[in-house]
């Protein structure tokens, strides 16, 4: 990246010691800056690099209607109470609801607003490949620095784009609740195999033994998790019910994570993939900033469009072009 | 790409004519050439290209458990019935039970094993980002050049990873189901601004008219969907009601694209999405050949881990050996 201009170095070196400090503003700038991906986002980033690695991060997913928000909502009041910060990551995809806090995450906002204790952010970037479980990425990175002990990463559904976004968490999650719909149906989704721990949900509903049993089962067929069995909790997150034990399995997890000798190449992967994004992302952009500009771009695609030439080819015209092939 | 191997390229050479007749067998072990990114897809696809453009796509999303899969076995046989040839391809993110084609599919194979006009496949490419869109869209290619006049392209989810897969399409229905867990909860997935067609599927659940109203509500809100009106349809798919109608709105959103003037900006940006998502592919390929090894590209991520370098600057690094800062 080329040198920022004086007045963002300013604001740079201004933030990085008020996010230090955890000061909410601070953040929220920043994390507004992470998402519109203005210039001196990376600076930022790159100062507090060294001061990140102590959060934990807690990744919440699960189907529309599971009650992930009334169960994250409960996390937080908890971890709070035993005197740990934290910080809460709404993943939402893009919707024309979300320019930026959707309803509800207004009103719980304002639940928290008076503690300086817990900031919450929701975060809704569209528009480019993988950008939201980068965005997201670089705003846990930011509330780890800003010193926040648990950082909770909730979705809204359950998708691919979403099981990337978890995968970024040290502990993950997956919210059900009896008797939602085909029930093999939402374990096809792909959850199976990323829950650390399953919480069921509204088990006061009925069929919920029925829906333990089935998902044992399932987990049962599920492949080696790295010396860890996939916990089972049941909660009501309505009635705060269940989350004392929600937090202990946690805690137990976070303790597995300690002692496995599998945790250097847990990070490294981590960090592996993280990099590969973030390269793909920048070569991208190089390759459409040196190669052609969009005007050009827009031609080449109503090319292929028109037939006169296949995508295939198009691609490598314009890696061509960038010098890139 | 480099030139195939002599053996590849005789396949290729056999396979093209294959396909284009919509051999199944042809098809199918085409399907795996491009799951498995084997050489000689590129090549393939390239021969085919020439051919495509005239099947119609539809995309069905919707979360796990609304029943589109019995949905799209209805259009299927509608289309089959008015003597269409149908392609369909499920999409299924990334789980321990899908190898290959999951005990459902396998059914569903089955029921439409003995007409050789409807191909059906499953996908589910994990491992590389976007990869599950993009192969996606060189399977539909390959089913648009084998002649199918319909390719109904189904998801299992409703993540960003799945509305990637369904703005591949030309239509894209949205499967909802009355009463499924918080309304506006589902509402708020991203799913409202791309369906051009909202299928209330199991409408004879109590609440179905409550719901309509609710989403019509919503969908008033929604801004401008280039002069279309989203349709609502009422569907009970297990008894085939509503199925008829479903059809008349599709072939009137069809209509509608034909006439629309919009019709070639709408088929560039189609083509721009492609043509983005293909380069993101190939130059972060092109950088992890060029510049660093496998075993160098983990040390880094390793130092990146403990915080010896920060990530930003460890892509740069990659960017610098491989020439391309």
């Amino acid at each position: 990246m080329s040198a920022p201009p004086e007045n963002i170095a300013n604001r740079v070196g201004d933030w990085v010691a008020q996010i230090l400090a955890g000061h909410p503003l601070a953040l929220s700038r920043a994390v507004t800056l992470i998402e519109n991906r203005e210039p001196g986002a990376e600076e930022l980033l790159k100062a507090l690099f060294p001061h990140t690695g102590r959060a934990f991060r807690i990744g919440i997913t699960g189907s529309p209607g599971t009650g992930k928000s009334t169960l994250v909502d409960c996390l937080a009041t908890h971890f709070r109470a035993a005197d740990k910060t934290v910080g809460i990551i709404a993943v939402d995809p893009s919707s024309p609801f979300t320019g930026g806090a959707i309803l509800g995450d207004r009103i719980r906002m304002l639940r928290h607003a008076e503690d300086q204790g817990t900031f919450i952010r929701s975060m809704a970037t569209r528009g480019y490949l993988g950008g939201l479980a980068q965005a997201t990425g670089d705003v846990s990175l930011l509330l780890d620095a800003a010193g926040k002990d648990v950082i909770l990463i909730e979705t809204v559904g359950v998708g691919q784009g979403e099981i990337e976004v978890v995968r970024l968490a040290d502990c993950t999650l997956v919210v059900l609740t009896p008797g939602m719909g085909d029930d093999v149906q939402s374990l096809k989704a792909g959850l199976m195999e990323i829950g650390d721990i399953f919480v069921i949900n509204k088990s006061d509903r009925e069929g919920a033994d029925q829906f333990e049993q089935q998902l044992l089962a399932v987990l049962g067929l599920v492949s080696d998790h790295e010396g860890w069995t996939p916990a089972i909790v049941r909660t009501i997150a309505t009635q705060d019910q269940g989350t004392d034990e929600l937090i202990a399995q946690i805690a137990q997890f976070q303790e597995h994570l300690q002692t496995d000798r599998e945790r250097c190449s847990r990070e490294r992967d981590y960090w592996r993939e993280w990099l590969l994004r973030l390269l793909q992302a920048r070569v991208a952009e190089k390759a459409l900033g040196k190669g052609i500009g969009e005007a050009e771009f827009d031609r080449l695609a109503s090319d292929v469009a028109a037939r006169k030439i296949d995508p295939y080819s198009a691609v490598n015209e314009i890696l061509a072009r960038a010098g890139l092939s």
